[in-house]
């Protein structure tokens, strides 16, 4: 059983291909008697118009894409990716559109992607996150006139739709949590230096610092891996204040210091205070389990999905903002030298 | 910048929208320098011809599709499938080829999937995993007369392309190195009962436990879960023989078993050895950390896309094998009632 073609109808039914096509496309020039017969055939032999003869009438692909531009370390390992695209396909599936993904490990190759994905009108519009502190990215969107949903960033983009992110909370939550069991001195190991939101975090961090009374920051970068984790960690230990507490930008770098802590020559929570930005599995079966923002990830892109349509259907939407992140306290944070408590919550 | 038209670029050239069409499809009826001046306006433009006009002359969608089927729960935690999808489409880009993706929680969905993919030529072939024990797919496939690659499973296809999982190693290792330590009494808790792999598990476990003498086996189902697999853990210790060894299907579920230890009343390894079938992240970080097989998911995926790449070009490609799996000891097992040791490797 091939795929029925317009040729395969017009055998079965005994009439000229110009006669399928009239009736399958509501046009005139064949009987109604004989119309009727092409479409049960039609339908008997599970004949659909072919996507590319759509998307040539219509000018729709009926397809979204997202590129995700992240080491293949960081995408095996963070829970994050899978969320996000079992979130958006969910979506996007109960809306007959597929999704297109595609991996890039540098620049040129994702820009190479958006532009093919376009001029070959494989997708209607895609989905953008990650953005970098220098990213062209959402110039070469705008000029190609692709439909842009950006996931996750602070600021408005002309043109296109923005799902925003709200750094300011969480760091305010985090450090609030921190300065009442009595850190002063509190550490950030940072996602990559080239990410925007990587410095978002860090610039809500020292405003929220203001707020307290005798915060000290200190930074350094991670990368999102495991031994990146590790490393920024001992830095940050290295210093002579020493931080007794630590905001690590995702779960497996946060959750990768508590399973070192004594190649660290630290006690989790009793000398080291851990706080994930995003909250895991990993988070929750590592001893102590680590103190974690909860975020719906799957309902973010589940949004990000239904704003995509939107803005592919209609020209425009309005921005929207990410679910809130919740603070889930476990047992990686307590006073600085409590006893060490090796329970998962707290 | 919209994606340029033939019509766009006659307009640019100053000539008629046929002639345009006769110069980019290398057809007679132009001039040799009117073809030039319309190829460099063309390049200049960036036009390409799009992907459904091509898709309707060569009757290639350049793309192929996999249906993820297990719950939203599964696909969030499993490391595996971020691999899988990350290794075909690193291979599948390559080539030129994009990568359609779908999730389906239920058979009817998957199979509706597959039947628009193909209907619509949205895909040249297909790579399917997770083969259920009484499962539609493969005949709903082969009539279809949709290329695909098969993932995993121990038998051959006709009229399609295996990439052959072999149970019987992993179970054989897995019962030498428990045997070795002094188990006899070893569990097994499973993943989904209605999946093939699961029951080649079961049956290459017993197997393998006749050639050790006194080895028994018990079963429980934990369906790939956190929940499943403490549930089933407690439900095998419960026995008045209770098992001192347990091997998991997957890694989410031995993970959960050995940081819910003190919730189940055992200590990890010195009442209950745990060994994973996947390797992961999780396995690593937990104390305890877990004994598990290491596995190449990306590579094996990357192999995947290769072999359907090949199929959908020439019809057949020979079956091949899944790389090895490798047993990485560490302290979640031990000889039964050791001392416990709460170091990572050992």
């Amino acid at each position: 059983m091939k795929r029925p073609t317009i040729i395969d109808i017009a055998r079965e039914v005994g009439v000229s291909k110009a006669a399928v096509s009239y009736a399958l496309n509501g046009r005139g020039g064949v009987s109604a008697r004989t119309r009727q017969r092409i479409l049960e055939v039609a339908a008997e032999m599970g004949w659909r118009a072919s996507s590319a003869a759509r998307a040539l009438s219509s000018d729709r692909a009926a397809s979204v894409g997202i590129v995700l531009a992240r080491s293949p370390e960081v995408l095996h390992t963070e829970p994050f990716f899978m969320q996000m695209v079992a979130g958006l396909e969910r979506t996007l599936s109960e809306h007959g559109v597929s999704l297109q993904l595609a991996l890039a490990t540098d620049t040129a190759t994702e820009l190479a992607t958006y532009q093919h994905w376009w001029a070959e009108r494989r997708v209607d519009g895609v989905v953008v996150t990650d953005l970098r502190v220098s990213d062209p990215r959402p110039r070469l969107l705008r000029e190609l006139g692709t439909p842009t949903v950006y996931f996750g960033i602070a600021h408005p983009m002309p043109g296109s739709s923005v799902l925003r992110g709200n750094e300011h909370d969480v760091a305010r939550t985090a450090l609030a949590h921190l300065a009442q069991l009595g850190h002063r001195r509190i550490g950030h190991v940072q996602g990559p230096r080239d990410l925007q939101h990587t410095v978002r975090r860090e610039e809500a961090l020292r405003e929220a610092a203001e707020e307290f009374d005798g915060v000290v920051l200190s930074q350094a970068s991670g990368g999102y891996t495991e031994e990146g984790g590790v490393r920024a960690t001992r830095q940050l230990l290295a210093a002579r204040d020493r931080p007794t507490a630590i905001v690590y930008d995702n779960d497996v770098m946060a959750v990768a210091a508590v399973a070192s802590a004594d190649d660290l020559g630290v006690r989790v929570p009793a000398d080291l205070s851990v706080v994930a930005w995003d909250d895991s599995m990993l988070c929750r079966v590592v001893r102590p389990a680590v103190t974690a923002f909860a975020h719906g990830v799957a309902q973010d892109a589940a949004t990000a999905a239904l704003m995509l349509l939107e803005l592919v259907e209609t020209g425009a939407v309005e921005d929207r903002e990410l679910s809130p992140r919740r603070l889930v306290s476990r047992a990686s944070t307590a006073a600085p030298g409590s006893q060490q408590n090796d329970n998962g919550e707290n």
